[in-house]
């Protein structure tokens, strides 16, 4: 027993000099629960002290290095070359235990401060949204359609219970989504960044609404008017390839469920003023967005290689949509545990349907997306990063329900 | 017919110079429906179009140039020495139109705005807020007993219904503090400013948790214990004089009604700190707090006689005790009306026992306190502050549940 304890401790202390920079490295990340698997030199380095380990295992002394220089970024490069794989584990979790080495309250190493200083987030400019836009909302809706369920909703869903699935989750959203702006048969609404359309046809089917839908993807476009034209919702239902800088008139309610994370921030104080611009005084606005718990750079290799130009805002950045323009924040949710059971169903059909994606693309997009869905579910898992929902109206409005049991029906 | 047009045509352009120069404050201020009766001339003005107006004269030359000075700040100071009178009207329908003239998107004057800045607020350091909370707290428990209802709750109540009383309201507003708190038998909670410690007897008697109430206002703190005495509740609820900055231990719950009024920006940072120190992962934290659409100095006459060192933070502004510390915001709720309403109930209660305040106090008293009041309502009435419960918990708790079911028991 001696000499297996001495032997354990050789192997935790000496090695190769990759082994020894990467323990340091994983010492200065708090000794996440986390192996090495060095294939090169058949080393096995972690500093976790007990417990379960995520397994992983690199091929090759470059992409080590490129680890110690910019974590965040390189691992995902690496995973979806195949220069990093899980062994026999469970990429989520794994996930789980690199979020949780990024917490908040971690502190970050000087190289990945430069290595952050180092990157430039892409501008939102009415050239560059489209496309950003274009770049991640574009590549297909069949390849879409193969995960997000019937709704083709790409946003958290709302689970009332354990049961719920996810196209009830979705259709729940979208009915507590109306419910906050308490539409009514008689009320016009316009939609900032619709998506595939699903809840500006459910406002129109449902609840009766005249809704004016703003997208600049062309692909999920096609396909909302294909759907408007199948469900006879084309007279209640207008699709706009236009910007949401460009939205005019006035509407008795203005919503946008996840496309503020594609605004950028200095958009912010504008997005406000269209709102304003286009309620009347008893008018009602909800915006739905990824966020965070406080202001922080988005992820690098998500904005890098999923999400260009988006960021997730902290409730105070948040509130700079509303301020400036006199909005009165009346409600905020927070959602962020929905998002991680939206993106596990939705990981659930994207490998349930993993051979069809592998038809569409090749191998590196297949492992891009898992890496992708995988990460975000960690993200929330782990509060890194949050949903949130903020009801808002002109700050003269005073035709307010005293409680909220409209949004609750009995 | 067109004599009488002419006469009041001149009326309205001519007269004395104080009158040119009101009428053209008047118009500055977007014509509101007021008319000014100047006793000293008998000329009445006014540069509103048509329709009612509420009506009050001045006494004195003296009295009209301070208020072209520094409206804000003079006009209630000239309400209390009775250089201002509301001739036969409504004192807060007068505020209320007085009160849109300073709605968040009217000009600020230059001089209004040279005033604003000759203002200093008063600081809240440990010894500067004991003295601001002695200003206002301690001026006599029988005071506050006349007007504020059966619990002496002297924050916004939570009115369910349109039937419902002050007393039921401010018994409900506690509920639903406790039920957003998931209040159980076996938690302790800490209350950072007690009041006269209504809610700390409430979450003991009512949900059988340990509570510790801190407060710096010693007159506060004599009924307070006093109370817990007569209920015996003195096993589980401890009352402290103490700054909220002295809070230490750990407890399932942080929660403060009405102080946050009295905390003042430059210490947001270190409430949050104190917050997340004291809660452990599964924690729950609740600050209820007066707050504006937007950043915006305090009322000068409020911050300068009723509420010294007071500040009404902006959403925004809020998220700044919680974001450094990585406090996850759960729950936002407004409720603006709720406190409109219970400042409509507090104003009825002592103008019924107005006899008695007049007994205690002198007629400038008096007049402070009314005038005070009507303000109030007409801020909360007209969107000039608003009523914000901030619900948070530390960033890693995943036990939360998926819907607000548990703060709306059928």
């Amino acid at each position: 027993m001696n000499a297996q304890v001495g032997s354990e401790a050789r192997a935790r202390r000496g090695g190769s000099l990759e082994a020894r920079l990467l323990r340091r490295l994983l010492q200065s990340f708090g000794d996440p629960p986390i192996e090495f698997h060095l294939l090169w030199s058949d080393e096995r380095v972690s500093t976790a002290a007990t417990g379960h380990l995520e397994r992983l295992r690199i091929t090759d002394r470059r992409t080590l290095l490129g680890l110690l220089y910019d974590a965040q970024m390189r691992f995902g490069d690496a995973y979806v070359s195949g220069q990093i794989e899980v062994e026999g584990g469970d990429l989520v979790k794994l996930m789980v235990a690199l979020f949780q080495i990024f917490a908040p309250e971690a502190p970050a190493s000087t190289l990945s401060r430069i290595a952050a200083w180092l990157r430039r987030p892409r501008r939102n400019t009415l050239v560059g949204s489209r496309d950003n836009i274009h770049r991640h909302y574009d590549i297909g809706n069949d390849f879409y359609s193969l995960w997000l369920g019937d709704t083709m909703a790409y946003t958290c869903a709302y689970y009332p219970s354990a049961e719920t699935t996810l196209d009830q989750a979705q259709t729940a959203k979208m009915d507590h989504v109306c419910r906050k702006l308490r539409l009514g048969a008689a009320d016009s609404v316009v939609e900032a960044g619709c998506g595939w359309g699903s809840l500006a046809l459910h406002m129109a089917s449902r609840y009766g609404a005249k809704v004016r839908a703003f997208n600049i993807s062309r692909e999920q476009l096609e396909f909302a008017r294909w759907r408007a034209r199948e469900l006879g919702l084309e007279s209640r239902v207008e699709f706009i390839e236009d910007d949401y800088r460009n939205i005019s008139g006035s509407y008795d309610a203005f919503v946008s469920v996840g496309m503020l994370e594609h605004v950028g921030r200095e958009h912010y104080p504008q997005l406000g003023r269209i709102m304003r611009a286009v309620l009347p005084v008893n008018g009602r606005g909800l915006i739905h967005s990824i966020g965070r718990n406080q202001p922080a750079p988005p992820h690098p290799w998500i904005e890098r290689r999923i999400f260009p130009g988006a960021y997730a805002p902290s409730p105070g950045e948040i509130m700079q949509i509303f301020e400036p323009s006199s909005l009165s924040v009346l409600d905020v949710e927070n959602l962020r545990l929905h998002y991680a059971r939206t993106l596990r169903h939705w990981l659930e059909r994207y490998e349930a349907n993993v051979a069809k994606v592998r038809s569409m693309f090749d191998e590196a997009f297949v492992r891009m997306w898992r890496y992708y869905l995988a990460g975000s579910i960690a993200a929330f898992d782990t509060g890194t990063l949050q949903l949130f929902q903020v009801l808002v109206t002109p700050y003269n409005n005073n035709d307010i329900p005293p409680t909220r049991d409209y949004m609750y029906p009995r």
